[in-house]
C-alpha cells in the first residue's frame, strides 16, 4: 500500500504507529499541539501542517526502528533538524511522524590530517565551527540560519561562502542514510574522490528527506585562512552593484563572499542591527587568503568597484567587526520582516547565470514597483543567486495574490534566463509548479527514482513533486 | 522482457535491430570485425568483448532513434566516445549496439561571461581547450588521455588538475540525456548552483552509461591563470615524497597539480620520453595564480619539500617546458608499458584519505616486491589517489593471478583505510567485486535505481554491478 496522491491520511495506520511509538519511546514521543505545530512549517507564508506526533531520536538505530514501524503501517515520516527551511519542507500534509534529530548532535570524529569530520545530523553549523575552534579548520557553508547539517544536506543549502567554497553538494563526502524500509547504508568512504558506482551521496543531498533519513554526515573542512578582510561598499544603483559582481567573478577573483543588499534592505538592516551604513545598494565582500593574497584580491576588487561608481569603503580585518557585519547580513531576513510589523515574508529564491544577474534583479525591481509591494532584495550575488522577501498581510487575499504573482514572475524570469527557480531553498511545497516548468521531462526520471526507493511514498510525501 | 543476469544474448532481437539500424543508417552502421573489436575494451588486460554492430551517430535525435529501436527489441546499448576507459566499460558481454558519438563533436556554445560552455559528448578535452584558446578560459579536467567529454562525465573522470579544480562531478553543470526509452531530458539549467529537485546531473555523472546516453554537456570553465609555474622535485624515498604531498595539502597550499612517480616510473619516463631526470621518487608540481600568488605557493612548497629531504629542483614558467613535462607525465602509462615489451598493463586505481597515502603506497610496494612483479606507481597524490600498472604476460596464468592478487590487495587495503577501490577509473567490469566490499548494502539502492530507470537492463548491461 502506498500513500496516494492527491495526498490522503491513513488514519488507522497513524493511530497504530503512534501507539506503538509511544510505548517504545515514552516521553520522547510528543503529541502536544505546540510541539506538533513547531515541527510543521513555521518560517514563511506557507500554512502550518503539523505531524501527528514527534519522536525525539538519539541514534541511527532508533531512527531505523521508527522508520520500520512507520513502514509497517504505511505512515508518513518527516525528518526535522532545526525547522529553518523556507518552502514548507517540514509540513505533514497527510499527517504522520516527525523524526526530530536535533538530539543527534554529536561530532563523531574530526580528522584534521584529512581535512574532514563526521557529524550526526542534528549538529548545527555554528556548533560544528565552535567545536573546530582549536583545530585551525572550519566548515564554510553558511546559509545564515544556524541550521542543522542534516537539514542543510537535505536542502542542498549554500549561502554566503558558496561562491568560493561551493554548496553542500561539494562539501559532503559521504552519508549514512536510513532507507524507507529501515535499512542503514553508507553512500561513500572517506576518500576525497571516488568513481565507485552511482553517486548516492549527491542523490540524497537535496532530496529533502523524500528518499531516506540522513543519520550521519562526513564533511570536508577548510583551513582557516591566514588573512581575512571584509568591507562594505555602496553603489549608485543596483545595476552598478550587480555589474561589479559580474566583473569580479569574470576576472576570477576568488572572493569568499560577495553579497548584494538593495536600498530597502540596507534601511532595514540599519534599523534592525543599529548600523549607520549609507542607505544605497550595497555589496558586503570578504576575501580569504595569505596576507599578500587577500590584500591583492581586495585591491583588484576595489579597482573594479570604482569603475562602476562604487563609493569609498573601509576594510576591516578585525574579527569582531567582521562578525558584526555578517551578523547584520544574516539578520537581513528578520530585519526585512521588521519593516512591516505583523506581516509575513513571502520569500523567493532564484539563481541565474552571472551575466544575467543585473537584468534579472532590475526587471524584478520593476515588478515590485508595479505590484506596489514592500520587498527588499538580498543575494549571494557571486553565484547569481538572490532573494526577495515580499512583506505581506496574510489576511489580505489581494496582497497574497500579488506576492504569488511576484514569485511566479521571478521564477519564470530566472528559468527563461537559463537559471533556476531555486538556488538554495529547495522545492518543498512552495516551488513545485516552477520545478515542473524548469525541468519538465526530467521530473519523470525523478519520479521513477522516488517510486523505486520509496515505493510506499512514506518519506516526506508531498514534497518536491506530485508523483 | 529484461536482459537476464547472468548475461545472455538475445540473438533474435539483436539480428532484428541490426537489420533495422542498417536500413536506417546505411554506411554509418558497421559490422566489420575490426570496427567491432575497436569498440570493445582495448586498453588493459580485460578481454575484448565486441558489440554486434557500431552506429556512428551525429545528433541527439539519432541517438534517441537508435535507443528506441534497441528498446523495442531488448537489445543492449554501449555508448562509445574515444575508447580510453580502463575497466572494460565498453565491452558488450551479451552483444548489442555500440553508439559511437565521436562524430558528435561540436562545441555548441561558449558563454565566456558566465564561465561555461555547452558541448556534444564526442568533443575531447584537448579539442575543447584548443577551441577555447582565444577566450582566456580553459577546461581543467585532465585524465591524461585525450578522452571525450561524454566518456569523462560517464566515468566521473578527474586526473592531474583535480586536486585544485575538482572532478567531473564538480565541473558538469548539466546534461542532456537520452533515457533508455528514447526520451530526451535535461538535468539542469545553466545557473551555477541549484536546489531544484534530485541532482540528476550527478546521478548520470559516473553512471558509466548504465542509465542513459549523454548527448550534451554543460561544463564550467576556468580563467587561465595569470601565472603558471611547474617543477620537478626528487626525494630519497616514496614515503618522503608522499609526506611532502600530505603536508602541502594540510597546509592548504592550493597546488594545481601534484603528481607522484616512483623510481621505476621515472626510469620508464626517462626512457620513453627521452628525459634525464634523476631516477628517484619524484613529484611533478604546478602552481596557478597571480604572479605573486603562484610565487608564494611555490616558495612554501619548496620549504615543505626541503623538510622531507626533497632535492634541488628547477622551476619553469615557460609554456613549452611545462608542456614537455606534463606530456611525459601523461605518457607514463605508455612509458610503463614499454618497460616490458609484449606485456599488458594490469592497471589499478585506489584513493585513500590523504593522511594514509604514504602507508598505502609503502605497503603496496612491499606487495609488489613480494609478488615479484614489475609494477611502476604513479599518482594524483594530492587527492590521495594512485595507480599501479603491473606489466604481465597475459599468456602466463601465474602472472595473471599475481596481478589479480595485487589488485585485490590494493583495493582491500584502500577500503580498510576508509578509501575507495577506484578514485577515477570507475567500476566497469574489472572492479565489481571490490565495489561490493566497499559499499555493501548501498548497492541495493544502486540496483533499485538501475531497475527503475532501465527496467529492460539494456543500457550498458553487466557494468558496475550484478543486478
Amino acid at each position: 500500500m502506498a500513500i496516494a496522491e492527491p495526498l490522503t491520511r491513513n488514519e488507522d495506520g497513524i493511530a497504530t504507529a503512534v501507539a506503538i511509538l509511544a510505548q517504545r519511546f515514552g516521553e520522547r514521543l510528543s503529541t502536544s499541539g505546540s510541539v506538533r505545530e513547531q515541527h510543521g512549517h513555521t518560517t514563511t507564508w506557507i500554512q502550518n501542517q503539523p505531524p501527528d506526533a514527534v519522536v525525539f531520536a538519539t541514534s541511527t538505530q532508533e531512527v531505523s526502528e521508527i522508520v520500520r514501524i512507520c513502514a509497517d503501517h504505511h505512515v508518513p515520516i518527516v525528518p526535522f533538524g532545526t525547522g529553518t527551511s523556507l518552502e514548507g519542507h517540514l509540513n505533514a500534509p497527510c499527517g504522520g511522524i516527525s523524526i526530530d534529530v536535533s538530539g543527534m548532535n554529536r561530532v563523531v570524529a574530526v580528522h584534521p590530517e584529512d581535512l574532514d569530520c563526521v557529524v550526526e545530523p542534528g549538529v548545527t553549523r555554528k556548533q560544528l565551527n565552535e567545536y573546530l575552534r582549536d583545530t585551525g579548520l572550519f566548515f564554510p557553508i553558511d546559509p545564515g540560519a544556524d541550521a542543522s547539517l542534516g537539514g542543510m544536506a537535505s536542502t542542498r543549502a549554500s549561502g554566503t561562502n558558496a561562491v568560493r567554497y561551493g554548496t553542500m553538494k561539494d562539501n559532503v563526502l559521504g552519508l549514512q542514510v536510513v532507507t524507507p524500509d529501515g535499512s542503514v547504508i553508507r553512500t561513500a568512504q572517506r576518500a576525497k574522490k571516488s568513481s565507485a558506482g552511482y553517486d548516492l551521496t549527491r542523490l540524497y543531498v537535496g532530496a529533502e528527506g523524500t528518499l531516506g533519513v540522513i543519520t550521519e554526515i562526513t564533511l570536508r573542512l577548510q583551513g582557516i585562512p591566514e588573512a581575512i578582510s571584509a568591507a562594505v561598499c555602496s553603489f549608485p544603483d543596483v545595476e552598478a552593484a550587480c555589474n561589479t559582481v559580474i566583473a569580479t567573478i569574470q576576472h576570477g577573483i576568488p572572493v569568499a563572499r560577495i553579497e548584494l543588499l538593495d536600498t530597502l534592505q540596507m534601511k532595514a538592516c540599519n534599523a534592525y542591527s543599529k548600523l549607520d551604513y549609507p542607505e544605497m545598494p550595497t555589496l558586503f565582500v570578504e576575501f580569504h587568503g595569505t596576507e599578500a593574497g587577500a590584500a591583492e584580491q581586495a585591491e583588484r576588487f576595489g579597482e573594479i568597484a570604482a569603475e562602476f561608481g562604487g563609493g569609498s569603503f573601509s576594510w576591516t580585518t578585525r574579527e569582531e567587526e567582521r562578525a558584526k557585519l555578517w551578523q547584520a547580513r544574516h539578520d537581513a531576513y528578520w530585519a526585512a520582516s521588521a519593516l512591516r510589523p505583523g506581516a509575513r515574508a513571502f520569500a523567493t529564491d532564484a539563481c541565474v547565470p552571472i551575466s544575467r544577474l543585473a537584468d534579472c534583479v532590475r526587471e524584478t525591481m520593476e515588478d515590485i514597483a508595479e505590484l506596489g509591494l514592500i520587498a527588499p532584495i538580498v543575494g549571494h550575488a557571486g553565484d547569481g543567486n538572490f532573494h526577495v522577501s515580499a512583506l505581506i498581510d496574510m489576511n489580505d487575499p489581494a496582497e497574497v495574490e500579488k506576492a504569488r504573482d511576484l514569485s511566479a514572475r521571478i521564477s519564470a524570469r530566472a528559468i527563461a534566463m537559463d537559471g533556476t527557480c531555486t538556488g538554495e531553498h529547495g522545492i518543498g511545497q512552495g516551488k513545485q509548479p516552477y520545478l515542473e516548468r524548469e525541468l519538465g521531462p526530467a521530473l519523470d526520471v525523478m519520479r521513477a527514482v522516488k517510486r523505486a526507493l520509496d515505493p510506499q511514498n512514506i518519506m516526506n510525501p508531498g514534497k518536491i513533486m506530485r508523483l
